[in-house]
């Protein structure tokens, strides 16, 4: 017996403001509302089979057993994967502030300074570092980041050639994914051993890890000079910590570098999250896929960051697209730039001569074993060993000792150090050793030098400066560093201040019971390729939540693996694709998409190979069934799929989703329904159910992982039986065209994981349902509040909306020049987040409130709205002038309102506290209204001189 | 080998800083600084005996095994400590928010709006539940504040009788500490079985529990008609989570209720810390101790919360005070408040019912059992049970099974059920009465009743509403309650801010890496009496740390039992009364107390039954050693001891100390060295070994506990050898005259020991002894800045400072009117805590930097005070009038400087951003300028109605 119901924590609205809520919009019960909103031949009539809610306090319990499933050893396995220190200062006021992790992506950077200043810091971290100009703010893991600087080649390659060719020492990982991304583009790629292998005569790209997988050092100059001889780029997947001590890419002349960054203070988290880089040299940064921050200024002049070059992004181009990366890792990429902050310059060249310290001192320990030759003169953190035939010996007796090193092969083990090393961890390794080797004369203890000679050659030691700027030396207190993460969460809005209604994002609550285990050491400190024996929990944690998923969706298999919802897309179009070419059906190309379709859909749909045709909406939003027709039949043998959003992006439920759902299947093509608006549907239907054969979901929109300002996300695919042997393969296993390796990690974000579990347990089946009803009345009730005052433009059966609705500024913008823009950033002196502006129709606001908001939030906003409306309505009557009103000339800062000098012509409380505004809980943006355009034409991309301000 | 120094990230300086600071200062190095600054006559040239310093990771790994040697079972054990589910949303926003614990005591109350609300929220569902007026801010715990109830019934009763009654089903520990605090004021206290006892002619008051420590649930009006018969007050110790169902003490005519509010979410943390209450009927409020926060308004008339009937504390009465209660617990008060906002009364109700509804199932369960009697039929929480021979084989099987129950006698075994009792805890405890019970036809399984008759007397069911105020039906979903805990920490300053500089206060790094283990439920969930063998984790690391303590105060023997500064010095006088008393010098009742000393040592004198005798300072702030030879010759034979503070409180290092103490015990008294301002000493002096004789520690001081808004403390006390037989003894073992019973737990708040112990082991020698000279070059460095614009009031060998400095604002108010309190507020604006104000002289402002501030923040803050000079000079000048200018009308609200109308004959930018404030760094205090007495003349100490807001 529990006292406690989660979903009651979870929900906003009580009992009674429901019923306030249904009285507003009209019907008497949830279930009458359901009934009316949802298209009859959707809706699921049967009941989850999920395991009744658990209280929070039975959830932890179930997660501290699982968890405890988990055997935490000493990682030395490395391929990519480090221990690290994650400071506690950063863990406690980063990873699990609600401030850093409810935030959402910097859209709006008037109220994102914080993390925009705090992704700079990273941009400028992996730039410096990689000795390259431009990085972006974060890539989702090293193999896609290669993956996507594969791509980047081709596209500034002026070799025309199809052939992208990898160095045999890269990560497994990275070589599988950058395979799997290069098949359905038609890139053929070519892993050759370049110790003893030629480059190939014709080839567009050249793929370089630095250091190797195995650990080797090796100057790469040469094969830089001969790729750019023939017109090829270069990318280098390099380990920053290394390039604190060893010659950059850049300074080799590397076009691109890319790597991970979660050695810098990011658990391993079984494989994730963590925030993978991309940088590039001069010229190229236009090209860089990914979100970019970039210094520009604000209205009074002053400067401020924002994202910059926003046309680039996949929502914007498309079909034309050319990468598909949406979510990023922004709560992990400021943790390691924070990293970075902390220790500074001197701290990280400590900590990674430590590193390469402990790793010559362990080599010159176990040379003088007879039986074990270590392979490599010249590496960092990484000792190869030669033992023929007692590898597995060796990692079994270390095993036995609690340390993992890395099986390489029969002969073979390798050894990573990492800022965790101790001496205790070398004598056990030293100890596994000797334990395997037939030995005479061991003492039985290591002899550990202190101080062996460096094993980096002379010729790569690094001898430029990185890190100069002031912010990498102004906080290596931790009364400094606690400051500073509290003065950057200060100057943003996140979930923990206000609502953050914006369409087909559902930012709702991430519960605190939901984030507490994912800092638990036997979540966090447990390296993706552990023996399967020490991971029961995970995999224990993962089968249920995949069975979970597969449960609410109807369809009949989950795969975690994609740790994104780009990711996922692709993974579904690729099943299909793999699907129709199993079936001899490999001409099927052509993908439709609805007009009204994210542009990620499109962006992936090029990405899996597959040709885009767009179909028509109708007027009400709704996909065109007629144009649907023609599509088909113009495209019936060649059609692969249709990928579709439900309830559509418009927010609606459409009626026709079954019938084009038999359409697609009648013409031999698949149905993809993106999950992202699955919100709306838990407990009421099921697209495994309904019709389609595969969906993406967004973990980090309807299960709760946190947006954590523009990333984690996790997005895995799910598919019905026949999709299932599509699904994808493990990187660093059983893998290939049928099972593509879509993350660099088989379980992908594991780490987060424990989230969305924890979620589902305590919600059950009744309460999910309940969520769904919620959200549902929540957004009609803001659309029947606001309909007076802004068009809502499309509704359903009885004028209903789905969990969201679109309002229509564009007759008010007619009338008085005041845009959306003006009411999103007016909205900011309110209190607010904007709602998602012109999407999926320029010219309007799309709000989706959730079930989390309680009614108190929504009447709030729709107060907030409803005023905004009537200023709008000043300009309208000509009381404020077009050019200067408090829309305008949103949002104010304190700075603005407390100016000596007020050249307004409305009051300084008018643009300081709006109708409503309570002065005690007012948040005020910390710039004004940034001008986007001047950041892009005057390009900053890394942390700006201290004079930038003084200017 | 480690990479990271934790000192490093302690300390704020870094060395090329500390080379300015001493350039500034005058010397060459800090060792230099320091020889000068501390006279040679206390110096200790030794090397402190500690472990080397640990790394974060290492004291991390050290506390995990420790922890690991808790077990954590299940608690049914009751006696005032129950197991309760801390809601993660609170443990996550409060208890590990820097936000939250790092905030000052809120004697600032316009920078302490959002704890004072927290608190108001505290008072008001105290004085609700308890069916009585007002409530203070918080106790130290159940047993104190019994004891304080014992002595407010003193002096409010009309009967002069020393007697006490207090009946015999209390709380063992509370009759305890009760009988500890009778003893050395001449009190008499009377345990009586008051149902079959009679009570006496004459009793100034008589102690209830209720329910009683059997769990047995009486009708107590009776006794309270008949003690109010007699003049006599009556306090009632009650549970809160009873009173939602049982009629309240203030219903049936209790004078004062007194308690716990532990089971209200704040963990049992091995005895503490959590928040103890006091409860009075109307008439009785201005005589509560400890603090208590009321209404008033500010300068724009606005209602604000601020402490209410401040002159009633002991720093102002000094040895007329009749409490030296100081610290109180508010960190978690603000959890036990925040626990009642999130389930407001009908969530508390639920808890309440399911809590007794689990008991009577128990009892129907175990009624049914052969050979087990349930003795009481009426109960709340707890069942009694009679178990003829049986009770330690019934408690040892249900140990086996996990389970703790409380062993009362060889025939009774008590089981008290709580908000986290399931239905597997009350089978494993029916299982351990069935196996150990000679029965026949037992199932082996037992039969819990869905729903038996309630076993609450129908007589004593509460009609009575609580917690009626809006502020408990508006948070209950998990978003509106994080929502409303940021808006709160909003308001508030804090370290996390900037700096706190308070004189006395060592407001310094709490370090998360200090903070994360009292999280941890191995730490966290541990009832204070679980049998020995559950705690060794516990009792290792409190060995421990008692030995560290010793060790670098040079003390023989320490404990950690007194839970805050005021326990430590009642505990420390103690052992000297015992000692006197033993050796035959029980006369000696003479306490010498310098004029400087802070109130809370003369009130601590008075309660350990001295009479103070104040010795005057000369000229310079030090002790008047002629003065003290006077003294100690007119009271030479009733000479029990002196208490100083070391450095004086005057921040400096006295030369005279070693004479002093000579002088003492030349004539038989006892050296009592108050250890507030050992941060001044640590590894360079130490009292034990200079001459002191005992002293008490403030962990939330020298050593990180942080502050939490006003508590938790801890202060422990440290005694030679010849003292050590006196230390505090086992308040439900061993203790008694010679070892009073100090605190409810053997161990105080044995919770937040991980702290200090932290904080020790990674300091290690060497960065203890570099944080104190670090933190007196601080000191010194802003005295060196600030010197030519406020005159430095006392200063020792070399003109030099120890580890604060008095700035004396008199002259200036004697010119200009311009006040410390002026000043106090413009550092407001600032962006700065005030220093300590009028303490130790009226007029003066004594500044703390401590060793953690970097050169970047005290730089800061010289320029303010240099800035503020600027502006008096401003007014001296009368440019600004001296009633109308930034500093008298300080803090400047966000509101006041945006208003239309600006009559002020400064510009606004002055007001809000005066020199040097970063307009995107700016805090802003949520009110104006509070009118204190306002609130005194009209006493509002639970929360205000929401009109309150409207007038």
């Amino acid at each position: 017996m529990s006292v406690e119901q989660f979903a009651d924590r979870h929900i906003g609205p009580d009992p009674d403001a429901e019923a306030r809520m249904l009285e507003a919009v009209g019907y008497a019960t949830v279930d009458d509302l359901m009934d009316a909103a949802i298209p009859e031949t959707i809706r699921w009539h049967g009941q989850l089979d999920l395991p009744p809610a658990a209280s929070e306090a039975e959830a932890t319990a179930e997660l501290r057993a699982l968890a405890a499933d988990n055997t935490v050893a000493v990682s030395m396995i490395g391929l990519g994967y480090h221990g690290t220190h994650t400071p506690a200062v950063i863990r406690r006021n980063v990873l699990e502030n609600p401030a850093w992790y409810t935030a959402y992506t910097p859209y709006q950077p008037e109220i994102s300074q914080g993390r925009l200043e705090a992704l700079l810091n990273f941009q400028t971290m992996v730039a410096d570092l990689t000795g390259l100009t431009t990085a972006n703010a974060s890539m989702l893991d090293e193999g896609t980041a290669a993956a996507e600087a594969m791509t980047l080649a081709r596209r500034a390659s002026t070799n025309r050639s199809p052939v992208y060719v990898v160095d045999a020492d890269t990560l497994p990982q990275t070589i599988a994914v950058i395979t799997s991304r290069a098949a359905p583009l038609g890139i053929q790629v070519r892993v050759l051993d370049l110790d003893t292998e030629a480059l190939p005569a014709d080839y567009f790209g050249l793929h370089l890890q630095y250091p190797g997988a195995s650990g080797a050092v090796r100057d790469h100059q040469k094969l830089v000079d001969a790729a750019h001889t023939g017109g090829a780029l270069v990318c280098v997947a390099a380990d920053l910590l290394a390039l604190t001590l060893l010659r950059p890419p850049g300074e080799i002349g590397a076009d691109i570098a890319a790597g991970t960054t979660q050695r810098f203070g990011v658990p391993m988290g079984f494989g994730g999250p963590h925030a993978g880089y991309l940088a590039v040299r001069a010229g190229l940064e236009r090209m860089l896929p990914g979100r970019l921050v970039g210094l520009s200024r604000d209205a009074a002049g002053d400067p401020a960051y924002r994202l910059a070059l926003q046309t680039r992004e996949q929502h914007i181009r498309r079909e034309k697209a050319t990468s598909n990366i949406c979510t990023a890792q922004v709560l992990l990429a400021v943790v390691a730039g924070m990293y970075a902050v902390y220790h500074g310059p001197d701290g990280l060249r400590a900590i990674a001569r430590h590193t390469h310290t402990t790793a010559t001192r362990l080599a010159a320990s176990l040379r003088a074993l007879d039986g074990v030759h270590v392979v490599h003169h010249e590496f960092f953190d990484t000792v190869l060993t030669r033992v023929p035939g007692r590898a597995e010996a060796v990692v079994t007796a270390a095993a036995d000792h609690g340390v993992n090193l890395r099986l390489v092969d029969a002969d073979h083990v390798g050894i990573s150090c990492d800022e965790t090393t101790t001496d205790a961890h070398l004598r056990q390794v030293w100890r596994a050793f000797a334990d395997t080797t037939d030995t005479t004369g061991t003492t039985g203890v290591a002899d550990l030098p202190d101080a062996p000679p460096t094993a980096l050659p002379a010729t790569l030691l690094r001898t430029s400066d990185f890190l100069t700027h002031p912010v990498f030396g102004a906080h290596h207190s931790e009364t400094a560093m606690l400051r500073y993460l509290r003065r950057l969460a200060d100057l943003d809005f996140a979930l923990d201040r206000g609502m953050i209604p914006l369409g087909s994002c559902t930012m709702k609550l991430n519960a605190t019971t939901e984030m507490e285990p994912i800092s638990w050491p036997a979540f966090a400190d447990v390296h993706p390729f552990a023996p399967a024996h020490q991971t029961t929990g995970y995999q224990r944690l993962i089968a249920q939540l995949e069975g979970w998923l597969a449960e609410v969706t109807g369809y009949d298999a989950v795969s975690v693996q994609p740790n994104a919802g780009s990711q996922g897309e692709l993974a579904g179009l690729l099943a299909i694709r793999a699907y129709h070419v199993q079936r001899g059906h490999g001409h099927r190309d052509v993908c439709l998409i609805p007009s009204s379709a994210h542009g990620t859909n499109a962006a992936s749909a090029v990405m899996a190979g597959m040709r885009v045709v767009v179909v028509g909406c109708d007027t009400d939003g709704n996909v065109d069934l007629t144009d649907l027709d023609t599509k088909i039949d113009t495209h019936r043998d060649a059609l692969a799929a249709i990928m579709v959003t439900y309830p559509s992006t418009h927010g609606v439920y459409e009626p026709g989703i079954a019938a084009l759902c038999a359409k697609v299947h009648d013409a031999g093509g698949q149905v993809y329904v993106d999950g992202a608006n699955l919100n709306a549907l838990l407990g009421y239907a099921r697209p495994g159910h309904f019709g389609a054969d595969v969906s993406h979901l967004n973990l980090h929109k309807t299960f709760c992982i946190p947006h954590g300002g523009g990333g984690p996300g996790v997005g895995p695919v799910a598919v019905r039986a026949h999709l299932a042997p599509y699904l994808p393969g493990d990187p660093t296993g059983d893998h290939g065209t049928d099972r593509p390796a879509i993350s660099a990690a088989r379980h992908g974000s594991a780490g987060i994981l424990p989230i969305p579990w924890a979620y589902l347990r305590m919600m059950g089946p009744t309460g999910l349902t309940r969520a769904t009803a919620v959200a549902v009345l929540a957004a009609n009730y803001v659309a029947t509040r606001l309909r007076a005052h802004y068009p809502v433009l499309y509704t359903g059966n009885k004028g209903l909306v789905a969990h969201e609705c679109v309002l229509d500024l564009r007759p008010l913008t007619k009338t008085t020049g005041i845009t959306v823009d003006d009411v999103a950033k007016r909205l900011m002196d309110y209190g607010f987040h904007a709602p998602t502006m012109s999407f999926p129709v320029a010219g309007t606001l799309m709000v989706e409130p959730t079930e989390s908001e309680n009614l108190g939030e929504l009447d709030r906003f729709c107060d907030a709205m409803i005023a905004i409306r009537a200023e709008i309505d000043q300009v309208a009557t000509g009381r404020w002038p077009t050019q200067d009103n408090p829309l305008r000339n949103a949002p104010h800062t304190a700075a603005m309102v407390t100016a000596d000098h007020w050249p307004h012509p409305y009051p300084r409380s008018v643009g300081a506290y709006p109708d409503g505004v309570d002065p005690k809980n007012k948040y005020w943006p910390p710039v004004r209204r940034i001008d986007g355009a001047y950041g892009d034409r005057n390009l900053v991309c890394s942390c700006p001189s201290p004079q930038a301000y003084e200017d």
